[in-house]
C-alpha cells in the first residue's frame, strides 16, 4: 500500500495510493504538474545550492566554509524539495537526477545526524548551545516535521529507506524528550504535528501519535512566552479546544489546524474535531479572500479581524494557501463534505497558482488582490514581480511539493464507490473501477468520463458539484440522469456495466461576485469569476491612455468570453462593459458629488492566477461599479 | 527675545515670543493646555521614574542597579518631558515642582556627560563599544536632538543655563565628528536636523547649521544600509532633493521634512524648499487621513502608496501627527500660505487630541479611523484602549511638549500686521497690537476680537479663513466689512484706532465629506464633519440592539446638532438620518443583490477626538451610504 500524502485510518473518505491517478499534461492540472517536474523542481534543487541551504548541510559535515545562509530554518527548504522529488519519482519516466538528489542528500543527512538522532544544521554549526532551548522561534521541530514528511513521502514511493531511518531516529529523540512524560514545550511554528501523525500512519508506532497529540494539547498555556507579536501570533493564547477562531500568523495557524484534524482523526477526539470545524467556520466565513488567500496583515503575516480583507495589502502568503489546501483535504477526508473540496479548489485555481510565473521559475510570497499603478516596490517588502527565490524561501519548494502530489487530491475511493473531487484530464484507477477523465476544465464545464468496472455489484460514482455551479446536466451513456446531490456530490448509484460513459456538464457562465457588506475594503465593487476561477483586470488589457483606477464596471451589462491575450494554457478571458471616468479632480477630500459616468469601454479580465506575467502595471480583482 | 519653538531668521511670517500669547482655559485649546499642565505633564514625569528612563540616567551616574529599561532610546522620553516642562514654566503660576524636575535632571545629565560631550545612557552603560558605530538604528543623534530641543526651550524661557551647556557640549562633539569635514553618516531617525538649526538660531553658531545641512545632504547615498525594512524606510533611498514623494517610516520622514524646511529657511536653499513643497503635495494630496493622521501601514509604521488609506488599519501614529504639525508650521512661516495652517488645524483637532483620553493620562500610539465590534486586541499590537504609557513611549511626552507650547502656534506678527492662524479664547500681545480673542471655536464659528493698538499707522490684521469654510461674515465695530481673502487669510488693512471690536463669523454647518475616488478603502462611504472637526459614530450612541456595521447613512437627509452625550468641553454632536439594515446573510461571497434598506433611525456622531472615552465598542469615521 503506497499511500499518498495524508492517509488517515478513519474518516468518511479513503485516499488512493500514489500510483492511482495520472494527470494528463493536456489538462491544466496535468500541465501544472508537468511544469513543476520540468521547471520548478529542478529550479528548486539548483537554488538549494545557490542560496546556501545545501552548503549549510555540507558545513555540518565539515565540508566547505560558506557562512550559514540564508535563514536558520533553511533545512526545511531542503526537506520540502526532497518531498517534492519523492512524489515526482512515483511517476514513470521521472528524471533520474531526482533520484540522485534524494539519495545523495539522504546520505549527507545521515552523516550530519548526531548519534542521538538530532539533526539541524543551524543548531549544529552556529548555535549549538541553544539546541532545543528556544523552540518558540528556533523552528527545530518545524524542520524536523518537514524532514519527516519528506521521509514518509520517500518511503511511500519506495525511494527512501535511508531518509526514513534518519527521520525516525530524529522522531524518536523528539518523542523521548517532548513526548508523554517529557518536557512541556510549544514549538513556534507547527508542522511537527501532521508529520508525526503521518509517521505513525506509516509505521504504526503509537508514540508518534501520542507526541503529536501532546503538542496540540500543550498549546494555550503560555509556554511560548510573549515573543515579538504576542502569544496569539503563534496560537499559544488559548488551548486549541477553546479558541473561538483563527488568529495570528496564518501559516502557523493553518498547519496547526491540519495537525489538529490529523490527531482528531486518529484518536477519535470529537472535541478536537469540533474545534477544527469552529475555526474553519471563522476562517472561511470571515477571513478568506475571494481567491482563497488568507492572512490580511503584512506586519505579522497574520489573520486580521473578521471581514478585514484589504485587497491591496492582502498578504495572502503562498504557504498559507497551501496550508489551507492541506487543512481542507483533511477535513474533506474526515467528513466527506463537499464544501471542503470547494475551498481546496478555490485556492488551487487562484491563490496558489498565482504564486507561480508561467515559466515555473519565479514566485510570489505575498499574493495581493490589487496593485496600484504607482505602487512603490522600494517601500514594500512584498515585491511587485515574482522572484526566482527568497531569503526566506518557504514558498517555492512548498509549491513544488504540492504540485508534485497534485494527483493525490483528485479522487478517493472505498468499497461503496469512487468520489471525484477535482476535475482534470487523466485517469483514476481504483480497486472498484477505473475512471478516465477528459475535460477542458476549468476553461470549460463539460467533464467526460469513461467508467470501467468489473465489480459486478452496485456502487456509487460521486461527482462533486462545485458551490459556484447553479445548473448542470449529467448523462450516463447518453441518457440524462437525475440523481441526488448530497453534501456537494452528485451521487450516481447503479450496477455499473463493464464500461459506461458519463458526462457531467457544469454550467459555467461568467458571473459577478459581491462580498459580504461587512467587508469594508471592497464596498461598491464586484469581482468577475467563472467556474472556480477568479478574474482580474490588468492595465495591459485596457485601451491606450485608460488608467485602471478610472474604470467602473457596469454590472447591468452582460459578460462574455474571449481568448485570454498573450497567455498560455488555452486560458479564457471574461469580457465586460465598463465606464472610463475622466480623471477625477485632485482634492483628497471634498464634498460628495457624482462625477460624470465617463465613456463606455469594453474591458477584458484575465484569470487572477495569470496576472503579472506581461507588462508591469495596475491590477485589481475587485472592480468599482 | 524669548522666542518660542521654531524661530527662523527669514520667511513670510515671524513667530512671537513665548510670553506673547495666553490661552484661556475656558476655550478648548486653553483647556487642553491646562489639562496638559495639571495631568499629562505630571503623569509623564512620574512615568519617567516608573518606566525606568530616569533610572537609566541614575545608572549612568553609578547610582542604582535597575536593568536598562524600557528602550535604548528612552533618554528621549526624558528630553521631551524636559522640553514640555520648560514651555510650561514660561507661564506665570507654573507648578514649582516642574522647575525642580528641570534643574535636578539637568544636574544629573551634566554629571552623566562624558568629558568630550557625549551623552547617551544606553551607549554609556550597556553598549559602550557601539558608541557612534551604528547610527542607522542607535537613535543617538535622535536623542541628542531632543536634548538640544529641550535645552533650547529651557534657554528661551530662562530656566536652562545648565541644560544648554550640556546640550552645546554634545552638539559641539557632533559637529566635530560629523560636521563639515567629518565622518559621513545617516542617523536612522531624524530629529538632529531641526535641533541643530534651532541651536544655531539660539546661539548664532554657524557650524550647527552647517552640520544640520550636511545631515540633510548625506541622505540618499546608501550610508544607512539596507536595514530591516530597506533604505526607503529611513529615507536613505534617494537624496532629499530628488525624492518624488514621502515614503517609509512616517515620523522619520516628517521630522526630516521639518529639518529640511529649517535648513532651507536659514540657507535660502530653493531646491531644498522645492523638494519640501513637492513632498508636501504628495503627502497631503494622496497619503493623509481625513483626521490629519499619516502612515497607513502597521508593519513598518510607514506611509503607504498614494491613496492607500485603510481606516481600520490606519497606523496614524500620534508622533506622526505631531511631526506633521511641526512640518506645516515651518512651511507656514516660510510661505505664509494658509493651507499649511489648515493642515495644522486638521491634525490639531483630530489626529492629535484623539491620542489623549479626557483624563489626560491615557494615550493612543496608533489612531485608527475604524474599530470593529469584534476587534481582536490580543492579535493587534495597537491596543484598543488608551494606555497610561508604552514601552516605546515616544508619543505621550511628545504630546506634552506640543500641548505645553500650543500658544506659540496661534499667531504671528511683524511690522505689517498681526496674523491669527488658530482661533482660541485668550490674548495675543504683540509690539503692534494686542488682540483679545473670545470664541466658542471649534464648537461655534463666531470669533470676537478686541484689537488694541497704539501704532498710529496702517497695518493688516490677517484672519485665517479655513479651507472648510465656504461662507463667513466679518464686522469691525459692528460694521460689515469686505476685504480680500488672499492665501487663505482675510486681510483687514486700516489705520486701527486705539481699540476696535472685530467679529469674524465662520459659517459652520455640519457637512458630509467624500474621499477621492482612488481611496479604495472608503468607497461608498461619507464622513461627517463640522468646522475643523471630523466626527465618528460610536456603538455607545446607537439605539439598543443596533450594530454599527449595519448602519447606512442617508446622505440626502439633513444634518443637525446636539450636545455630545457624556462628553466634556461643551462638545457638540452631529445628528444624521440613517438606515439600519437587517443583519446580512452570512455568505462571505455571493451574487450581488441589493438587500432591503432597513428601518430608519437617527444617529449621533461625536467628535473623532473624543472616541473611546466611554464604553468599548465599534467606531467608524467613514460611514457607508
Amino acid at each position: 500500500m503506497r499511500l499518498g500524502p495524508v492517509s488517515p485510518s478513519t474518516g468518511a473518505l479513503r485516499p488512493l495510493t500514489v500510483d492511482s491517478v495520472r494527470l494528463d499534461p493536456g489538462g491544466l492540472l496535468g500541465a501544472w504538474q508537468r511544469r513543476n517536474a520540468t521547471a520548478t523542481l529542478p529550479h528548486c534543487v539548483a537554488q538549494l545550492d545557490e542560496a546556501g541551504a545545501l552548503d549549510n548541510l555540507r558545513r555540518a559535515l565539515g565540508l566547505g566554509d560558506r557562512e550559514y545562509t540564508p535563514m536558520w530554518f533553511a533545512d526545511s527548504d531542503i526537506y520540502k524539495t526532497l518531498e517534492a522529488a519523492a512524489w515526482e519519482l512515483a511517476r514513470p519516466g521521472a528524471d533520474p537526477r531526482l533520484r540522485e538528489f534524494v539519495d545523495g542528500t539522504a546520505e549527507m543527512l545521515a552523516k550530519a545526524q548526531h548519534d542521538d538522532g538530532y539533526l539541524d544544521t543551524y543548531f549544529t554549526t552556529v548555535r549549538p548551545e541553544l539546541r532545543f532551548r528556544e523552540l518558540e522561534w528556533s523552528h527545530e521541530l518545524y524542520c524536523a516535521g518537514h524532514l519527516i514528511q519528506a521521509a514518509v513521502a520517500a518511503a511511500r514511493v519506495g525511494v527512501g529507506e535511508r531518509l526514513l531511518s534518519v527521520a525516525r531516529a530524529f522522531a524518536d529523540l523528539i518523542v523521548a524528550r517532548f513526548g508523554p512524560g517529557g518536557v512541556d514545550v510549544v514549538c513556534g511554528h507547527p508542522q511537527i504535528e501532521t508529520a508525526l501523525v503521518e509517521l505513525y500512519r506509516l509505521s504504526g508506532h503509537r508514540p508518534y501519535l501520542d507526541t503529536a497529540r501532546r503538542f496540540v494539547d500543550l498549546r494555550g498555556r503560555g509556554l511560548a512566552g510573549q515573543g515579538r507579536f504576542g502569544p496569539a501570533y503563534l496560537q499559544d493564547h488559548l488551548p486549541v479546544r477553546e479558541a473561538p477562531g483563527v488568529t495570528g500568523h496564518a501559516v502557523r495557524q493553518l498547519y496547526l489546524l491540519a495537525g489538529v484534524v490529523d490527531v482528531a482523526a486518529e484518536t477519535g477526539d470529537t472535541t478536537l474535531m469540533a474545534a477544527a470545524e469552529r475555526m474553519w467556520d471563522d476562517a472561511y466565513g470571515t477571513k478568506t479572500y475571494v481567491t482563497g488567500g488568507q492572512g490580511s496583515r503584512h506586519r505579522d503575516e497574520a489573520f486580521g479581524d473578521p471581514y478585514e480583507l484589504p485587497p491591496d495589502r492582502a498578504y495572502a502568503e503562498t504557504c498559507a494557501a497551501i496550508a489551507s489546501f492541506q487543512f481542507n483535504w483533511r477535513m474533506l477526508l474526515a467528513t466527506g463534505q463537499g464544501r471542503y473540496a470547494d475551498t481546496m479548489e478555490t485556492a488551487l485555481y487562484n491563490a496558489i497558482p498565482a504564486a507561480i510565473a508561467v515559466d515555473g521559475r519565479h514566485f510570489f510570497y505575498a499574493n495581493p488582490l490589487q496593485r496600484r499603478a504607482d505602487h512603490d516596490s522600494a517601500n514594500d517588502h512584498a515585491p511587485a514581480r515574482r522572484q526566482p527565490w527568497y531569503s526566506c524561501a518557504c514558498c517555492p519548494p512548498n509549491l513544488a511539493r504540492l504540485m508534485a502530489s497534485l494527483d493525490s487530491y483528485v479522487a478517493t475511493a472505498d468499497d461503496g464507490g469512487v468520489q471525484l473531487h477535482l476535475y482534470a484530464t487523466g485517469a483514476v484507477r481504483t480497486a472498484l473501477a477505473d475512471v478516465d477523465v477528459s475535460t477542458g476544465y476549468p476553461w470549460h464545464g463539460r467533464i467526460r468520463m469513461t467508467v470501467s468496472s468489473d465489480a459486478g455489484r452496485a456502487w456509487t460514482l460521486a461527482l462533486r458539484v462545485p458551490h459556484w455551479c447553479v445548473a448542470f446536466t449529467a448523462t450516463v451513456d447518453g441518457e440524462p440522469v437525475t440523481a441526488p446531490v448530497r453534501d456537494g456530490y452528485l451521487r450516481l448509484s447503479r450496477d455499473w456495466p463493464a464500461s459506461s460513459t458519463v458526462e457531467l456538464d457544469l454550467d459555467m457562465p461568467p458571473r459577478l461576485v459581491a462580498a459580504h457588506p461587512y467587508v469594508d475594503a471592497v464596498r461598491g465593487c464586484v469581482a468577475l469569476a467563472r467556474g472556480p476561477l477568479v478574474y482580474c483586470l490588468e492595465q495591459a488589457d485596457l485601451p491606450g491612455g485608460a488608467a485602471l483606477a478610472d474604470v467602473r464596471l457596469d454590472p447591468s451589462a452582460g459578460l462574455g468570453l474571449a481568448p485570454a491575450p498573450d497567455l498560455p494554457h488555452g486560458a479564457l478571458a471574461v469580457t465586460a462593459e465598463a465606464y472610463l471616468r475622466p480623471p477625477p479632480s485632485p482634492a483628497l477630500y471634498a464634498e460628495p458629488h457624482a462625477g460624470p459616468p465617463g465613456r463606455r469601454i469594453g474591458v477584458t479580465a484575465i484569470p487572477y492566477h495569470l496576472w503579472g506575467n506581461r507588462a508591469d502595471g495596475a491590477m485589481r480583482v475587485w472592480i468599482p461599479t
